[in-house]
């Protein structure tokens, strides 16, 4: 999307697709005053009425931007409007500035209390206290002549930038507006990207402070799969990117399985869940069957071990979602930062390096064999040609892998393990031997890979999916799984995005697994590419230096292609 | 060592050596009474005196053991015999026995109210607050007819096992009778692992449960290196074991330099450093300069950061200890678990896979470019001949590697990076051309592919520096460095074990950097060795399974050779 005078700002995609519309805003919450400036005796009445002033405008602004809005939307607007206006509100901040304090500090003091009266009532009240706090900046900022925070009203099409969003200024969002979103921090896991995916719009994240440089208003060209936002593009370009975007999207719509590539290179299209509704919503795409169910779900949330029928019973509600196919279900994958309350989880200083996944069960076995007692029970009432296959998170050596498949076979179900810890795709060769499939966990893999936490904000740089160093464990895996015929998957966040699935496939991974979402955009992708295709792009992104430049070559390929 | 009736009991070794003596077992510390059992005022009388006895009988047993030690031992345990008799303490435990409680809650209770009134006084008396807890236990313990908590009494020679020493059970630990250290818990950093490494005997941590099977007097004998405890060992091989490491310590003793093979191919070997005092041990070795110089010891301490002027200062004590030799200087290696005062550092959820090493540069240039500014006018009073080596912690992308070599070699500094993050030796063919030399950090490296924190002792098991798969990033790092003509050190703890540091010759790494006091070690084994033993040893730990297999497999080849 390059001219001789555009120019390039990367972040994190973290939901693909483009956008080319000028750029808004949403401004910063304000520094909140920490100590008052004393108002004297005869001034208070005028700084009470200064603060009923700002009040009435913000209130009006939110019912102006109400009256334009419809359903859900209206509602939040004319609700936040209310509580601008909230007359034990307006009391409060009389009160603070009767005790000699300016209208700004007053607000903060009379929000605090409220604050603290809504958390102690708890449940739905301590739910608004969002709203208070966005209330509370929207009167500061506009008893001070700033820009009212928060979400801009917006008339044409727009892409939202900010620094972070609050959950405050995403729930009016309204996607026939604001076509992308664009942030300074955040990582794949902010409350930002999980909106973006919930709206399905692009989204970039942790651009960084090279961000702020773009004005309001500017014109700006958005590419989500690749990361980067474009000043200056070039307009035709960007029109027909949007155009063509538009295209693909369309082709997702009307895709249906089998997955298989343009040459009928036949690989299994999968879905990952967590519980029987997934399960059931994950049924009705085109998804072959499960390629990873989480069974923590059912755990983390009991305060004492189910037994082996009732894990059976909640087992067998994702078996019923899929009666005859092949359902891989993951072993309990508990850990000090998602504790069960039934076995010792002693805090650590780094949770994610610590004892978690089969680990626990080194010193906890009947923990684990009651769990395959009952996936066993469960499947034992599946279909003959239901395949039930059963892996263990965190395997690390070949040894765990072979304590992890004798127990496997001790109940007639098919043993696998994630590849997920570096170490268990470098000794691949050793591990294999003991196994009848793996699949790799791109998102563990690459946080050991890289040596950063896959939550923190400030990595998502390294912590991408198309990082070469992963790319080529998961090749190395793949040759080794040929070579010992144990089918190879991949069930982490890399199998969702269609390009890279391409090139997985190109690397050799036998099925991919990808929330129920994503299921079609993979499929529709990899439709378009034949298997020498994804071959190609596979030895792009294995050889290129970086996540970016991997991203990049792989895209150039692809739209070669069209 | 091995008959039809042994059996073997597999730890972590930490200190190699072997011993074959009896078990002893250092007694637990007493479970304490939480709430007092009432004494009724006419027991009170005789609930003292049953206190004032057992106190006696343990400041005997104290004082006859410190009139058959010596010099520190001796002075040790008369202080500990003087303090349970101290009259203070004995008025607070009357006191409390008057208030209704009984014996042991009023020893508790005493104790609380002494260890208080030392922290509070701090310094030297604050230090004494362990040595009343001991003394609580033992009164306790007597009290209760238990047998004394904490180190045992030993005539002849011993093994001794424990769950985990603490500082107050080894501070009279004599080797003339404890030939080995054992402990079911604890990891290679934990006070039982630095206290042997200290007295230079053999020791094995993180057994597990199975240690206590081994019921005091047994004979046992123990592989400090293989990380075995074997009972019913053979007597006349297990005497053979001993006298030939006597031998081998025999030979360490005796080793000088230079550093090379039994058949003259010469390799590196260098001392890790933290400041200019270890430096200067360091130089009275056969270190043939530092191949790690921990920089980040004088910024943790600061509280604002030292100039380039101070820090120069600083670097040039490590440089005037090795005026004609190569040093090698670490960056910063900061992060939240260890966090300098004057940069940002955000509490993390798992710090090891955080913002640290040269990340923390990244939004902080200018911290690093001043660091490299001192190390450049320390280095400019060296000698022509002195190299000064700077590399960077954490590095794991071929950019980073060229950002942080451009800003060294603006100041002429040679460039180079710890290959410690599993992708860069993955990456190690794109990241070498950026650089003069790369470092293996065998610890984080350790660390990372494992997915095992390195001070998690839960997983000892698997943060071995013997691991094959970490052998194998080591081996591949080598390889790519032959090709891109790059030496290839290891700074890691791995270059302090001398049959690993066989290994990591033989995979071809050119220098070997560890703590002085391994420097010998290393030394006198590689001289017993050909290059291409140490071939052979690489090739059979690289292949084996698991991290005790390679440990045994090259234990037996250096065996046989003997």
């Amino acid at each position: 999307m390059g001219n001789a005078s555009s120019h390039s700002i990367k972040g994190t995609g973290v939901v693909a697709g483009v956008a080319y519309a000028p750029a808004v805003w949403v401004r910063p919450r304000p520094d909140l005053p920490t100590v008052g400036t004393p108002v004297g005796e005869d001034q208070r009445e005028a700084e009470f009425e200064r603060f009923t002033e700002a009040a009435l405008t913000v209130a009006g602004r939110l019912e102006t931007r109400a009256a334009g809005a419809e359903g859900n939307a209206a509602e939040v607007l004319t609700a936040t409007a209310g509580m601008v206006k909230d007359r034990g509100w307006h009391k409060a901040v009389r009160k603070n500035i009767n005790s000699g304090n300016n209208a700004e500090y007053a607000v903060v003091g009379a929000t605090d209390k409220f604050v603290a009266m809504f958390e102690a009532a708890g449940g739905i009240m301590a739910e608004r206290t969002t709203d208070l706090k966005d209330v509370r900046d929207r009167v500061i900022a506009q008893l001070r002549g700033e820009p009212e925070p928060g979400l801009p009203t917006v008339t044409g099409e727009a892409v939202l930038l900010a620094d972070d969003l609050a959950p405050a200024d995403t729930a009016t969002l309204d996607t026939a507006h604001i076509k992308a979103l664009v942030t300074e921090l955040g990582g794949p896991t902010s409350h930002t990207a999980i909106i973006a995916r919930q709206l399905d719009i692009p989204c970039i994240v942790a651009v960084g402070a090279e961000l702020r440089s773009i004005e309001a208003g500017t014109q700006v060209f958005l590419d989500g799969s690749l990361g980067t936002v474009t000043l200056n593009a070039d307009e035709s370009e960007a029109r027909q990117a949007v155009a063509e975007y538009r295209e693909f999207a369309a082709k997702v719509a009307q895709w249906t399985g089998p997955a298989q590539t343009k040459d009928g290179h036949r690989f299994q299209l999968l879905a990952n869940v967590a519980d029987g509704n997934a399960a059931r919503v994950a049924a009705d795409t085109e998804a072959e069957g499960i390629g990873l169910y989480r069974t923590e779900m059912s755990f983390l949330s009991a305060t004492e071990e189910p037994t082996v029928d009732e894990q059976a019973r909640i087992y067998g509600k994702v078996f019923a979602a899929f009666p005859e196919s092949k359902v891989v279900v993951r072993t309990l994958d508990a850990g000090s930062d998602k504790p069960i309350s039934y076995a010792t989880m002693e805090s650590e200083e780094n949770p994610a390096l610590g004892v978690r996944g089969l680990r626990i069960a080194r010193d906890n076995e009947s923990l684990l064999t009651r769990q395959l007692d009952a996936i066993a029970q469960a499947a034992a009432e599946r279909s003959d040609d239901a395949a039930t296959w059963v892996m263990a998170p965190m395997v690390a050596t070949p040894s765990e892998a072979k304590w992890f498949a004798r127990l496997c076979r001790e109940r007639n179900l098919t043993a696998g393990a994630m590849i997920e810890v570096p170490a268990a795709a470098l000794m691949a060769d050793t591990i294999m031997p003991h196994l009848d499939f793996v699949s790799i966990g791109t998102n563990d893999l690459t946080q050991y890979t890289m040596a950063a936490d896959r939550l923190s904000p400030q990595l998502a740089y390294l912590t991408d999916p198309w990082q070469p160093a992963v790319l080529r464990l998961i090749q190395h895996t793949c040759v080794v799984g040929r070579d010992h015929n144990v089918p190879v998957g991949v069930c982490g966040e890399a199998a969702a995005d269609p390009m890279l699935a391409g090139v997985l496939v190109g690397l050799g991974v036998n099925s991919l697994s990808c929330a129920a979402t994503a299921i079609a955009g993979v499929g529709a992708q990899l439709a378009e590419l034949t298997r020498e295709d994804c071959e190609k792009i596979a030895d792009l992104a294995v050889s290129a230096e970086s996540a970016a430049e991997a991203r990049e070559a792989v895209r150039d390929y692809i739209s070669a292609l069209a």
